[in-house]
């Protein structure tokens, strides 16, 4: 695999038997396994499509080894994939560290050679998609991703600091094309489009797909949030804040997998987010043993929904207020009489575009879901195909209104209290 | 004045003694010079605050040589300037060459230890804005203006290339924060609230003054586009095209100084010339000699205004049409029956945004100039304050009404027929 393009000299994929003595020579972290590095254990567990991934667990305390792989591993070498994803994603980590506190997982080593990362194990956690797939509740979710999207975004934005330090971010961050690039044609391109690498579930969805595809209206909108993705940095994104890049228990949430991290527009994150949700929720009917048997739980996610928008709303709004010293409506300048007010209107005319920006990216996102290359196992794990159909079918109805609604609704209650409507035609 | 901070080793201010051996040393510019150095004549020249500017003539040819200064040059030592900012000159020189043809001096040569750029002579050839105060005409300013912001606008965006070479360019300009911190300082904060840098026509323009600092939706309106020019990766733009920045003939049109380039919004490099015309159109009865002498004169700066944004509109519109090959709007996604159409709509959009933009960055940069730190000879070379006054307040009212009202504008004919209705209130 080192002929790929993106190998580099040096460069090796560990392995089970060699990790231990790689990890042995880092002092803070055998400090950290504690005992004799012959007493761990080492397991690969990674079932992503894109690196390996180690758990090692010592006498002391267990840590978590993330590798990438030079290509695509669902694939295999003939997509290759950059290696510098790690060197991004570590750089996402180290740059939001100070502001999501233990949101994120602990980096303790970042080894640019091996492209690994070795950071904090998450345990009991579970990655919240298969969650929400087996119907369980997390009961701060979307409480704490609406809180986690508020403080990245935030304080890496020009509300927050000078802008010489949100430059210095976007150069280095320019670098992740690779990745970046992978969004630009998979969610913002392909699925409008007849590309070899779209799929969708046939020929019951044929029609729908046929009718997006010929919506020069939805088109053009799903473009000119494309467009908008590759020309505003508002603050550093995740890039791909799915229900699979969030692992839970009961009483903690993390966020993960931030390699596709670059400056961009915030709703992307917000998108991202309550779009996965609200294709969790489309599939709850498929998901379902009996008729009505997820009923309540989807009520629960969309209460989810609900809490994630109201918390990142109101803590958002608190940051600017009180930590607002960044370039972007510079304090120095309204400090007259009447001006409070005035930056108030401010806050609620941006928030109101964020909010119409979250539901255009949300509809991108579950589109793509749907018709494009990598589907979601929420709605996958349907074996039927005509009850699968039915659940994406109500997904790419909701998606397509947002497309082209959004600007309609101003409330998170109100748009939430129209899907059921939506969903059914 | 190697102690500044802002020196580098290595570096030392050219002198005429010293730059003929220096010049004679580089194959390319000794064979453009021709003939024997010791027949070269070298001038010092520079006018400017920020350059060491000389001009050398030999039998064959004349060159232009540019050295940053590590000063504010008309502030002396107490103001460091990076000298990094002649690579950004050169860089965007080098990025919009193969786009905009002779509308900017060829570059023979950069030196990255001296901070010098070694370029085309440009004789017989005045700066825009002393042709302006002169009351001279150019036939083909505005066109070649309008021309000019179309090409390297859009070449340099997301409509006419893949975005990996954008945002390859986005890293590089972002490290010119010395330049940019001066735009965001000087022009989108300053002006708007007290500090010592400011100045204005005392005490003539007091209130004026005091209104527009009080005036909280126009400090708003103000800040957003400032916020935007901080977040918006829209194209490579100059920075600072004012008619200080364009040298021209009867003939020739040319384009210079780009030091403040970096990725932002291209309604700042259209409002930046536009706003120029139009604070000489204001300044106008204060250099005529006798009253209604410069009122021709003044249509014509209008009728070139109008040109400006005509050409320009006209040439972008057949760009994206012809050459649109870009991310933005990617032609593969739209190729079904009907999406001609939605893509025109697309771009009248755009464009209307874009003229939006440029009305309201056209009033940020009117408004620096009258209270702000840095003028321009147009309004400062009125010598009686009160007649002064007049114009300068003329150019504040237009400039606070695009800055609240610049959204109700569709037309550069009707934009700027209301010129002189609202500069007489």
């Amino acid at each position: 695999m080192n002929t790929t393009p993106a190998a580099r000299a040096g460069y090796r994929t560990l392995d089970t038997g060699s990790l231990g003595s790689w990890l042995a020579a880092l002092p803070a972290v055998r400090e950290r396994l504690g005992g004799a590095p012959e007493r761990w254990t080492v397991r690969e567990v990674g079932d992503g499509n894109l690196n390996l991934v180690f758990l090692v667990d010592g006498p002391g305390d267990s840590i978590c080894v993330k590798q990438a792989l030079p290509y695509l591993r669902v694939a295999g070498p003939s997509w290759p994939m950059t290696l510098e994803r790690a060197y991004y994603e570590q750089s996402y980590y180290a740059a939001v560290a100070p502001h999501v506190g233990a949101a994120i997982p602990r980096v303790f080593h970042y080894d640019p050679e091996r492209y690994a990362i070795v950071m904090e194990c998450l345990t009991p956690h579970v990655i919240l998609r298969r969650g929400l797939i087996a119907g369980h509740r997390y009961a701060n979710v979307g409480r704490d991703i609406g809180d986690y999207v508020a403080r990245a975004g935030f304080f890496t934005s020009d509300l927050a600091e000078p802008f010489e330090r949100k430059f210095d971010r976007i150069a280095r961050f320019a670098g992740n094309t690779d990745l970046v690039r992978i969004s630009v044609d998979l969610i913002f391109t392909d699925p409008y489009r007849e590309h070899p690498r779209n799929r969708h579930t046939r020929p019951h969805l044929d029609c729908d797909v046929a009718t997006l595809r010929g919506d020069a209206a939805a088109k053009a909108a799903a473009a000119e949030l494309g467009r908008r993705f590759l020309g505003e940095t508002q603050a550093l994104i995740h890039g791909d804040l799915h229900s699979g890049s969030i692992m839970v228990t009961d009483a903690d949430t993390r966020v993960i997998d931030p390699e596709f991290a670059f400056y961009g527009p915030l709703g992307f994150d917000l998108g991202a987010f309550l779009g996965n949700l609200v294709l969790a929720w489309c599939a709850q009917p498929g998901l379902a043993s009996r008729a009505g048997e997820r009923d309540a739980y989807r009520d629960w996610i969309l209460e989810q929904a609900k809490a994630f928008w109201t918390v990142f709303h109101d803590r958002f709004l608190a940051l600017w207020r009180n930590e607002g010293h960044g370039d972007a409506w510079p304090a120095a300048m309204f400090r007259e009489a009447g001006d409070g007010a005035a930056l108030e209107t401010v806050r609620r005319q941006y928030l109101e575009a964020l909010f119409a920006d979250m539901l255009g990216y949300a509809a991108c996102k579950m589109i793509r879901r749907v018709v494009g290359f990598a589907h979601v196992a929420d709605l996958d794990g349907i074996a039927d195909p005509a009850l699968r159909a039915r659940c994406e079918r109500s997904a790419l109805g909701i998606a397509t209104h947002w497309l082209k609604r959004r600007q309609e609704y101003r409330s998170i209650e109100d748009t939430l209290a129209a899907l059921p409507e939506i969903s059914a035609r």
